[in-house]
């Protein structure tokens, strides 16, 4: 298990006006998590030039190994993604033939018959040294871009079927290729009657006495139960990961036990059984 | 109606994990925007330091006239945004008398009977001449802070009733005192037989031939009629916005009857009546 750092940049107004809600961030950020990666900034801008190219140059400044774009890869004049993606690799845009081919193949494929003008054109038009990749659900092609300061750009759809699919085939290999072999566990256990303030102490310890990255311990406060007498629930997430199926299945249940010690000791009670996934 | 920027920051590896979907930031978006103001950034960090204090530096840097934090008030190890906002701004974190007072009140108000321990007075250790504003739904106070330069800092529980009880009280009314006089008119056509390409030359000329700001024009495909033949459809979103409710209406006229006759011209047609906010 190797560390890969992912970040998100989305771009639309949309998601900066409570219009459209930000599924796309939340979806990535779940697929990476599962395969082991680590997202580790989103950042929503608006489809304005200057925002685009500098939300793109501070990303690479902090060095992820991916940075995926999504939404303004269209023909509309708010999108405005790869011109911004281009200011900031100070790199030109040019028109892609191979880009170019395929739009025309995604309008035949779904049995469109628009002509390939100027305004269509815009869609293959994208930074010098970039690769398309084919839009196999919408029309606008992806674009992938090796930034030569080790970060990989993957420029997006924001129409989430376009993204997903292409995050999938390119993205998500590219991810699991670098984490190598991982394995996670997770348990969630559903306590009444101790307070997020009364398990805190635990939960550091417990953190600070196993290996950094191998264990992710949150409390999610659920509210109280009002009768008979005001008591606080909490959710206690628990997930562990590593490389060795074993031994995070060791420290799973190690840290377990530890974990439901400490709720018994605090007076709590489980209400539920957890869930593993 | 006066430009009022405004820049969200989210704190919590559970927007990051794909856990948390951040519905925070949309509803925080829609109120500014309704309001008249214009949210600039959203950025998501995960609960480590660094990150936290690097995001609000770069966020002064840009000079918002408000930054709203979400998250990481709590009283468990990972809840460290107030440190990172006290790194950020060069302040040390200090007991503060009103926030213990408050903590202290919302227990009471509640019917809870915790003793106001080290853990918890975490919570009322705030960045030196910081405000804090007493949680009126949980525990942890939330913290109003004058940067200095140009940005006035909110820093908001996670739990969305926390966060929009202080939200609408303290964070809305600044935005709705900087805008001044606002007024705003939307129509959405749902449109069958024009694609984003073919309309979008019409749109850039609308929106170049208005003032900055005075319109949101924006295309959101909808993907294809398959039958009888593959025919393309988009909704067209217009919203005009400015100072004087006449001004805004008879734009939104002229725009309209701009918009319905381009469509009527590319062959387009309506699928249902436009709706109104």
């Amino acid at each position: 298990m190797t560390m890969m750092l992912v970040e998100i940049l989305c771009v639309g107004n949309e998601l900066l006006s409570g219009i459209t809600m930000n599924t796309n961030a939340h979806w990535i950020a779940g697929r990476v998590a599962a395969a082991g990666g680590t997202v580790s900034r989103i950042t929503v801008v608006r489809d304005e030039l200057a925002a685009i190219s500098s939300a793109v140059k501070e990303s690479l400044a902090r060095k992820p190994g991916i940075l995926v774009i999504t939404g303004g890869l269209g023909a509309t004049y708010d999108d405005m993604t790869l011109e911004g993606v281009a200011a900031a690799l100070g790199r030109p845009l040019v028109l892609d033939k191979k880009a170019a081919g395929m739009l025309k193949n995604s309008y035949k494929r779904r049995g469109l018959k628009y002509r390939i003008n100027r305004v269509r054109l815009k869609m293959a038009t994208i930074p010098q040294g970039a690769t398309p990749i084919e839009n196999m659900v919408g029309s606008a092609p992806s674009v992938a871009i090796d930034s030569g300061k080790g970060t990989k750009i993957f420029c997006t759809p924001g129409v989430p079927s376009e993204m997903k699919d292409v995050f999938k085939k390119h993205v998500l290999p590219l991810v699991r290729r670098q984490v190598g072999r991982f394995s996670a566990e997770e348990a969630n256990y559903m306590v009444a009657g101790v307070s997020e303030a009364m398990i805190a102490p635990a939960l550091a310890k417990i953190v600070g006495s196993n290996p950094p990255h191998s264990l992710y311990l949150k409390t999610h406060p659920r509210g109280y139960l009002k009768k008979p007498v005001m008591t606080p629930r909490i959710r206690v997430q628990l997930i562990c990961k590593g490389d060795d199926r074993e031994e995070v299945k060791e420290r799973h249940r190690r840290v377990s036990a530890l974990l439901l010690k400490e709720i018994r000791r605090l007076g709590g009670r489980l209400e539920e059984r957890r869930r593993r996934r």
